[in-house]
């Protein structure tokens, strides 16, 4: 299902098409962590998250008959954009299907593609619904965001090649929100060393993968509250169990405290993450985590919309 | 006095200090460009700036019997910090001149390197009063920001370091303020290669360098006027004849050209630019610049009040 060879094979499939994305570090986040911290910038990735990872390595898995009637997703995010560009590059059809409210640099990253775009109400209904009527019109294939191997394995070729530039790293911290970056994280991390400790960070507003961990027993997340909006799905059914398997622990961080680790990720850093991407760094600054050496932080995104930064609004 | 050779050199000297910086490339600003552009994140550099090039050049080049002495610099910005960084690394005292109004962030960085701060009125006379009397108490070294050749080679590690890894560009971009970077750049990169554009990129209200260029005359600056505070200084007399003999063209670029520059990086790079790195990326979207083929952009600095941003202020 999902393996350190499905996550090589992804890796090459997307080399082409994705960045090697850069490396930091930082002398006064090493002081403040008390162990050498990496950051690898998947908020320089193309369409300024990971997300573009899994979503290439779905679409070029696709038989050239199914690509041909194109692919769907339903997403107010960063794999809506990601779905985008990909389709594009391989010259197909994407039916995007997004709620009403989507956050206008959002939607304007997937307009810029030319993506077909279909609103619907903000609900989890509505828009499974739109997607399913896509499907049965078009043929089109379902993208789904983390519920799907092939997106599984494209996400943990970042910690693939995290673990190339940095093989030393005895620890890996991963923002959760539908599994899909942990499960692939974890498998690539532990089938390339066993030893490598990983911990997955969740909004205080959204602890469905905490309360998923602690019972052993997948539960859904209901009405998610947090800053975070890359960290309001829940926890899919694909990755439930690679987590319980191979994470070490799920680790809860409030907004205020998310906001904070944002804000200095951006001075210290001087790079752009959201919200979603800084409560990793926010667990470690606030000592909820128990570090045993040099460690690893995925910044997951960096699309955040600067007319509403939380430290700006009056 | 400048040549390759003595910028080669200073590469070796400051390898084990200064970042290998990272290059970003962006599929909508080529499209913008019409051309490939290259950006060279100096912002990621360490202290945010391309200057700790410089300062470790200079202060690592000290004899053992001059450094013991300390060095001293005046200057409210990004210098002050690069200098009191590699003092700091070579174990001697620094001695940072600034004036009373320094912006908070820019104080606090040399606050935390434990250099000797002394505050000043804040005006040119007061700041080397200041400065020629630490030297003459002291005996310590003076490192100018651009007024030294050292330094100024240090400045042009930046550009051979860039056309190692993008050996093709056709043209450089770099923002002009006391010239060090900017003789550093030309003299690095028509060593390389004689073909090699390079163009300067000031600010309509600080345009000393625009007008000695044109006069062929080293015209001081008067009461400069810009929101890019790293670029308020006044075109060197070191760097002056090496911009009048390498520098192929100086192009002016608005505040209001700056910030909508300066937005469009932070947007599409997602990496965080202040104003002065934001003057060259403003003059080619502006369609001010020709361009022939690939293009490299040097992101000179990356310190920024976040609670100033030019797009929050109410």
């Amino acid at each position: 299902m999902l393996d350190l060879t499905r996550i090589r094979e992804a890796q090459k499939r997307i080399a082409p098409f994705v960045r090697k994305t850069p490396v930091l570090q930082n002398k006064r986040l090493n002081e403040i962590a008390g162990q050498p911290v990496f950051f690898k910038c998947e908020n320089l990735q193309i369409g300024g998250a990971f997300k573009a990872r899994g979503a290439f390595n779905a679409i070029f898995s696709l038989s050239d008959r199914d690509a041909r009637h194109g692919v769907v997703t339903h997403s107010s995010g960063n794999h809506a954009g990601a779905v985008a560009l990909a389709a594009k590059e391989r010259e197909i059809p994407a039916f995007i299907v997004m709620p009403e409210n989507v956050a206008p640099p959002k939607l304007a990253q997937v307009r810029q593609t030319g993506a077909a775009i279909k609103f619907c109400e903000p609900t989890m209904e509505a828009r499974q619904a739109a997607a399913t009527e896509i499907i049965s019109e078009n043929g089109a294939t379902l993208i789904h965001p983390y519920n799907n191997y092939d997106v599984m394995a494209g996400q943990g070729t970042a910690a693939a090649e995290f673990l190339e530039e940095i093989p030393d790293l005895a620890h890996v911290l991963v923002p959760v929100s539908g599994g899909g970056l942990l499960s692939g994280t974890a498998t690539a991390a532990k089938g390339i060393s066993k030893l490598i400790r990983i911990t997955a960070v969740e909004p205080e507003g959204a602890a469905d993968t905490w309360e998923s961990f602690q019972k052993q027993k997948l539960m859904p997340l209901k009405d998610p509250q947090t800053i975070a909006d890359g960290l309001r799905a829940s926890l899919g059914e694909l990755p439930f169990p690679i987590v319980l398997e191979k994470v070490d622990e799920v680790v809860l961080v409030s907004d205020t405290e998310i906001v904070g680790a944002m804000r200095q990720l951006w001075e210290e850093l001087r790079v752009i993450v959201e919200p979603s991407a800084a409560v990793t760094w926010a667990a470690l600054r606030e000592g909820k985590v128990e570090l045993s050496g040099p460690t690893g932080i995925i910044l997951t995104g960096g699309n955040v919309d600067l007319d509403r930064l939380p430290w700006c609004s009056r």
